[in-house]
């Protein structure tokens, strides 16, 4: 069909806005007639979203459907950042890809602190990414024999959940009991990627040992939101999801009042009344300033799901009392990261991995995520401190205001 | 100074990456320094960052800083999706920008459940952008004094919170008391704006009205946490941020049977042990499937700010039975959306809006922000209704492997 | 009949044990009977449970039922208290009714600390007892009649749910929406006494208004959840229930290191880390040490509601540094606390009152349950100034040891 | 001394009313003196407190200081209730300690639908006690090196925790990272006893080691709230504390019918919109309608700690829809119960554990305490299934007139 056809088809509506696939013989072709069709029914013009650098060939079905072309967002730079990791180490510049005015500013700030004050310490204290399906026994007292069958048979179980992936490696399956609902929280290391495809596709072959053996007990949902992926959640508070990492500075009494423009004291109490007393009152998991803007213009500028942006955002910054200046911490339980699969791939996010120096697989399967994680907590550890640092000056509006945002 | 010579002082560090604007007439020349710079620095090449169709000149200080480029993120398309709206009121293609495969195609599904139930019915319950200071007040008794001056010259304060703005309006202050923290939540209409800056802004102003009567009280902080901004919170699931929206629909057996290849019982019984049971377990304030990623694939499209998807992917999925077929909503107490300001004013993100025929501020301000919620909302619908019965039919796995993602 | 013969008819099940009253003049009697049946049935003696000082012909119906004694727990007292409130003010012995080795010593110690430093400084915040029932609406869009009508109608509202009482007073009515079910927190004043009973009659007469004028939507439960009674929640952690108040106590550093063997800097550490960051970690509603145990104690001597120990848990203890010492305060947001009605009218439990001198209804309905609160919050804060101390002097064990328990 | 001496030096102030002890021969004494001093104080009069059945000298530093008598709480008894558990089997009269009317009466007429469907099915499906000192770290780095000394050391710091005790069984201890801020949470069997006050004194042990090997490391509270003990937490909803149980019953229609006067689909429908979805917007951890009335008058009536009711109303109601009528469940997750030790040896509580078969230790140590919570969680379901099933029929307002509540 000639294109001029196929797109009076797709206005006319005999053709679906899912199918154009079907008639051309590139994708490209493809994402040309469906913006052409959107800017004719709406009588508008796509001339920016339809200007890319992309190659849409690769995208199609692996990134994203019914392309009409693309969102683009500006890229700053942060840095140098010090980061003194197990897995990252050395003088980092950050892409953060944002449209919030001073938020790149304002985390610069925060790493020339952290810089100057010899860098931030980092420690990857769990990881594992998890998926749990909910099962609906006949009674809660199958509870024994399922969980006993599952410890007695964990190497079966792991064999199927692990089969082709070279990376995907079973470390436990944690049951929970609620009336006669049974959720399994599956725990796998993913290597570099963050891992959800392939523990649910995992976790899928993994079930059905369970199900082959107990006709009588019925998987309802792959996912029964223990695991707990999108959402807030304290079991991801408490027990982790991806990477649970901290990264922590001690920033010397100078430092503060030379790039703070505050002084110890005034941090230690704005982060114990706002980030503690004020979270407490709110009912809240995030227990800091804003880690979320800081992970979401990372996540959005390497490729990461920005969905995952939520748990995220979980987590808790300290400040304390140190000879001679503070403590300045923060530790996000909750952190998943990918230097393989997914958004990683794509020409502009694959580039941004570039400059961090950690885009593709690593040698160890694991590093270059690890080190993504290591990186990503200590550019979090400079937007907290810069705005503490802001709020103890109150200095939160004047940014505001000079930045237009 | 030649462009050669600055980009040799960059990289020597003699020149700070953030102070590159201060040497180069346009931005678009530091921008093409910056990146040069890491290019060098990093012995790697940015090209796809550095091709783009925004203009710089209007991004810099307003959106970005320290900028090398752009990210650029596939956008597709979701439609016809039906709105049955107070604002938004008709068929509607909805932008997604995400790298997450199958995505799109799953909510398009969901999307043409929902047209041909007769479309997505949305009630927008509450509005309201919040900021929440905290004091520093000399005793718990002083609650009283301070909460009798609010409530007797609020006249006052709202005016000095609207200064300088057409659109903000304080609606109400409300006080929280810890010990002898006194938090002061206060609650805006922003119009089409999401409102943010524009509520700090107004927060400052009125909290000085409070701090000149009362010169032993001393703002902590301009954010105390309760406001709460990019971060889960109780305070929002209860009381609500941004717009408070429902969308729901009932669905006859006979599409639930065609297009989502289960039934009515089903459906329900997975919503009520991984939404409800599950996210309970969980500790969960999401008692829904995944209102994070549509949430953030229309933010990210239409130049919202993405780091609020968390308070966006609270909320809850209701499935239940009704008379031939199931009664199917949404509610998401915290969306915060704009059709002005931030980054809705970016080239590609105002296509975007273009494209829902919202971009820019309505004549009745306010109108087209509701539109975008009840649009949203309706989306977000579609990817619970696409989800849920995946899940139920049990080919959540098996749309994850065609899709490769 | 014979006494003998009931008995033999409980024994063999002829007469149920809850229909023993039907055939005896006085309860006394029926309650003799039935610890006489259980005696025989189970081969033992209840001796002490059937040798009590109250007069069971009081209790039937109004406290229990199927009575056969009652359970005796020891009582101690705590004093004197120094209060400062704006209800009660003076000198107090609290009494309090525990098997817990060491509380009371414990907590007398920490009123020592208090009445040194000059008395604990209470400030009431919120003063409300709520019902919440839940309707269903025929669609969501039903807010906006159902939510204008209330406040149209308030009024009316108001004057069914005050009927056939003197104390209870409708202060306000919130609605939430999930789908299509709207909660409506009914909030009143309830005087001296605890007012669930109160507030559910009256919310129970609101409703039918509500009721008759949209025959469609219907009440589906009298109590939604949202009240939120006896169970933890984050909506009375927030908006509180019953009394919300604060009491707090600057202590000197001299006290401190004379009655608690610590300092102001350790004092505050262990508050910081167990009551803030070890709660939020915990994903806990009570920042706190260790509400409950005072509570319960109080409830229990005083004739409360046990089970509302639940939300009497909730709360947060603050230590701050202040000029030549610590700033210690207790909020307790979920207060709900009676001198009149439920268990306040037995015997020794109103003995017990009679000791804080507020006993019954108060000459201005509300002073006395008020009055209460104060000495209750001041108690609390006692329990947690010895806790957070012996915690800080780390002889915690040591002290369990030396009581026993 | 004389009596009257003391007494009078104690009105005076001379002696501070916990020292009355060292000036008596016997504790009674010291009982009377103390409570007469009350009376004159405050010139009231305690006789009904000053009557009671319970031995003062068994009491003294065991259960209670400054003691003045007791508090008299009437005791019902609900029954026959089948209970079809692992450890407790048969028809139980569960003895209830409340003054809250209607209470027994309702528990009873669930009891009794228990019994005629067949009786309730436990399942205990997790048993610790835990107790998490907060332990400072020089820097978060050495998380790695103490959880690697606690896994190569666990058996000798088993043997340190388990010191002075047959019972207490030291099972693991998991380790969670907040900044530098290192929780231990220890779990323990521990028998028959609740085990609080044992697994502080064997973690008191246990952290010496820890400190011993890292003597620049700070073990700074004993409680870091991680336990989670007395305060609602999210960690005991999902990792649970005590013993964490389901009870569940299959109620045929006829019984719904007969005894409930409603039908399957209403109970199933009340509980989903009140127990979850009001539950969720509450932001509460109680999923249930009154787990906290039942677990409070059994805690009270068997000498159980009452404020753990805190813990205890935690937990989910689950109905559902089953062949011929509804599953009914309750599950507990963190009910800690003992049969021996704190208030159990108390003479009217260990009566009523002798109603029930189960005082003082068992052969096999635990199965007393395990019994005991099969029973309560029992009697939960039964409270459960007569206050929804209440609700169903719309008679809660109605019963609670009746009652006088």
């Amino acid at each position: 069909m000639e294109k001029e056809e196929i797109l009076k088809k797709v206005i006319s509506g005999k053709i679906k806005i899912y199918q154009i696939e079907n008639f051309t013989e590139t994708t490209e072709e493809a994402v040309e007639i469906r913006r052409a069709a959107i800017e004719k029914i709406r009588n508008i013009s796509l001339n920016h979203i339809g200007k890319y650098s992309l190659n849409s060939e690769n995208l199609f079905g692996k990134n994203i459907e019914n392309m009409i072309g693309v969102v683009e967002v500006p890229m700053g730079i942060v840095g140098p950042l010090k980061v003194n990791g197990n897995y990252a180490n050395g003088n980092f510049y950050v892409p953060m890809a944002t449209s919030e005015g001073a938020l790149v500013a304002s985390t610069n700030r925060g790493a020339s602190v952290i810089t100057a004050s010899g860098g931030a310490i980092t420690t990857i204290f769990k990881n594992g990414m998890s998926r749990a399906p909910v099962l609906r026994l006949k009674s809660s007292r199958d509870y024994y024999k399922v969980s006993e069958f599952i410890v007695s048979n964990f190497d079966e179980i792991k064999k199927e959940s692990e089969k082709n992936s070279r990376f995907r490696k079973l470390q436990k399956i944690v049951p929970y009991l609620v009336g006669r609902n049974l959720f399994l929280r599956f725990v796998y290391d993913t290597g570099d990627s963050m891992g959800m495809n392939g523990v649910t596709i995992g976790t899928d072959a993994a079930i059905k040992v369970i199900e082959d053996k107990f006709p009588e007990i019925k998987c309802v949902s792959l996912s029964g939101n223990l695991c707990t992926d999108k959402k807030s959640s304290a079991i991801n508070l408490i027990e982790g999801r991806g990477k649970s990492i901290t990264a922590e500075i001690m920033i010397p009494d100078k430092i503060i009042k030379d790039k703070l423009k505050t002084d110890a004291d005034t941090l230690i109490d704005v982060n114990y009344r706002k980030n503690f007393i004020g979270s407490a009152q709110a009912g809240s998991y995030g227990f800091n300033a804003h880690f979320a803007n800081i992970v979401a213009a990372i996540f959005l500028a390497t490729g990461q799901d920005i969905a995952q942006v939520v748990e995220g955002s979980q987590g808790f910054t300290t400040v304390e009392k140190d000879e001679n200046g503070v403590y300045f911490a923060v530790t996000l339980p909750s952190l998943e990261v990918a230097t393989v699969g997914g958004g990683t791939r794509i020409e502009t996010q694959k580039e941004a991995l570039d400059i961090l120096g950690i885009s593709g697989g690593s040698k160890f399967s694991g590093d270059n995520a690890k080190a993504l994680s290591e990186i990503c907590a200590s550019a979090v550890l400079a937007g907290e401190i810069s705005l503490i640092g802001a709020l103890a000056a109150r200095h939160l509006t004047k940014a505001h205001m000079e930045y237009g945002r």
